[in-house]
């Protein structure tokens, strides 16, 4: 079905108070969701609601806390997510990020003990609204074996790379495994397979089976070693930047809490050619666009392309909604 | 053959210091060279040696120049490369981006209009040396088609991310390119298959014959439509932070040149936690070493960590160099 966005937020807004949110906070947080709806992304929108709504209910998120300043280290700020909500935090640093951004040309906001940000694409396109390439990652539990491995001991440790292009920005928003849990088992409900391997089966060899993947829980890196490679570093960077924990300290808790995350906003403004560099943007992005096709029939996007389309269907039409997960949404009102 | 290392050094520089290279660059980018070489990174080092000499003398690499401070913009610096050797002025840039971080933690050294930096990871193991987290990166000439093009139309645009470990650094030094173009010749010339697909073949299939990929130019990026996405977006920003050239206009140039690099580095000793950070590194570091592989026989490495075992091996024995590359070398002094 198709819920009008003003409504689904407006659903999200009340359940959010009615657990302890303050209004702002629910306001924002309910928008946030109903946009990664809206936008397509309905892992990390609707679908993930129902389990941000029980994580506020045992305690994991802290309902009535929000990021604060924990100190100033040259140009870098370090701030505690005191367990608060994830998108709540991720949206002050965004904002503080783009902040000293427009002063300063760069601004580097850490975060450490936060809780999941969610949709991690509605922090670069609010910093590339505030006409800022945005480079944002996060840690996460162990879910990734390291290459070689057979156990989880890293994460996929998504990032989000942003940058201003009018009303179709640039929004590179990926982890780095190949395919999410929740992704996995989309295919598995769907008794498809993935389009690629995504993981290796119990004879460990590669497979896009995602049963058999979902049963070893081996995820296959992005460039598989090269992957390993990266979610290493991203972990290590972001924790320490922060202060916060790492991925394997993250692992040793009871559930995924207690977080790193990194935001960093880049001002356009800043630079006297920034008309020379809206001349580069474009000329790249649309020479990728127009691009031969590899098979005849396809066409070349590039990431963050398709997003205004649908925006505007899900704003015309209605935000897509799974029947099954809106009825459960509607039961916590 | 194995040569000791003060002798490669030594014979590097004489070549460059005759081809009018100053004899402080001379002597930097020879140690650069042997150190790729020292470290196992053969296509960087020694293999790669000739290539730099003869753009020195096609004039594509101007051998008087150096880069440059042009601008100061907030936290950011834009450098000039003025199309100098491309390692000298990376190196420079390192060098700076450490020396800015030393004062305000974090150092942000934007280039612009350089050439090619040989190694990546030199640069990344002289930030951990001065107790710096890196994170650079640069752009390239088109060779890598966007996700679903036939064509190369984005760079395979490596980056490298490194964290301070004791003498055995976190170095994760990675194109978007699953393989390199060199990489696809070298499997070719063994007669061997890539170990996974590595590009597309005539008929727009996945395949890991290097041949067939050396034909259609239709390499892989790492994970797909996502390395792909990663690509698009990191020359991007690099291009819009330095001021300088895009993958797509490095592409009507004659030959690969004026390319734009960034070199961010995070100074440890900035942050008043710093010994629990390093024990941080270590845990996780030490978890990684320590898992059970998938395959019994196996071993789990964190990347870098093979490197002190290469470099002590090539100081002790000399450094590893294929015959008819180093006879052709011999030959230009």
């Amino acid at each position: 079905m198709r819920i009008p966005y003003s409504d689904m937020v407006s659903v999200f807004s009340r359940i959010l108070e009615s657990r302890g949110m303050a209004a702002d906070d629910a306001a924002l947080a309910a928008r946030l969701f109903a946009d990664a709806s809206a936008d397509g992304v309905h892992s990390h929108g609707l679908n993930r609601f129902p389990r941000f709504v029980s994580n506020i209910e045992s305690g994991i998120i802290d309902v009535h806390s929000r990021a604060t300043l924990e100190s100033r280290i040259g140009g870098i700020e370090r701030w505690n997510g005191n367990r608060g909500p994830g998108n709540i935090n991720a949206w002050i640093c965004t904002e503080r990020a783009c902040d000293i951004a427009a002063e300063n040309a760069i601004g580097v906001v850490a975060l450490r003990n936060t809780n999941h940000w969610l949709r991690p694409g509605n922090y670069g396109i609010e910093a590339v609204r505030r006409g800022c390439i945005a480079i944002m990652w996060t840690n996460t539990m162990p879910n990734m074996p390291p290459w070689g491995a057979k156990k989880a001991a890293i994460g996929n440790n998504p990032i989000v790379l942003a940058v201003p292009y009018g009303d179709s920005p640039l929004i590179v928003d990926v982890a780095m495994s190949m395919f999410s849990y929740g992704k996995l088992e989309k295919y598995s409900m769907d008794g498809t397979e993935c389009p690629v391997d995504g993981g290796f089966d119990e004879d460990g060899n590669p497979t896009r089976d995602p049963e058999a993947i979902l049963k070893t829980r081996q995820v296959l890196p992005i460039g598989y070693w090269k992957g390993s490679g990266l979610s290493i570093a991203l972990d290590l960077i972001v924790s320490c930047i922060s202060g916060g924990l790492t991925t394997q300290e993250v692992g040793k808790l009871d559930s995924e809490t207690s977080l790193s995350q990194i935001f960093i906003a880049i001002s356009m403004d800043s630079f006297p050619d920034r008309k020379e560099l809206d001349a580069k943007i474009e000329a790249t992005l649309e020479a990728i666009d127009a691009s031969e096709p590899m098979k005849a029939g396809m066409n070349v996007h590039y990431p963050g392309e398709g997003m205004k389309h649908t925006r505007d269907q899900s704003m015309r039409l209605g935000v897509y909604a799974d029947d099954a997960v809106w009825s459960k949404v509607l039961e916590m009102l």
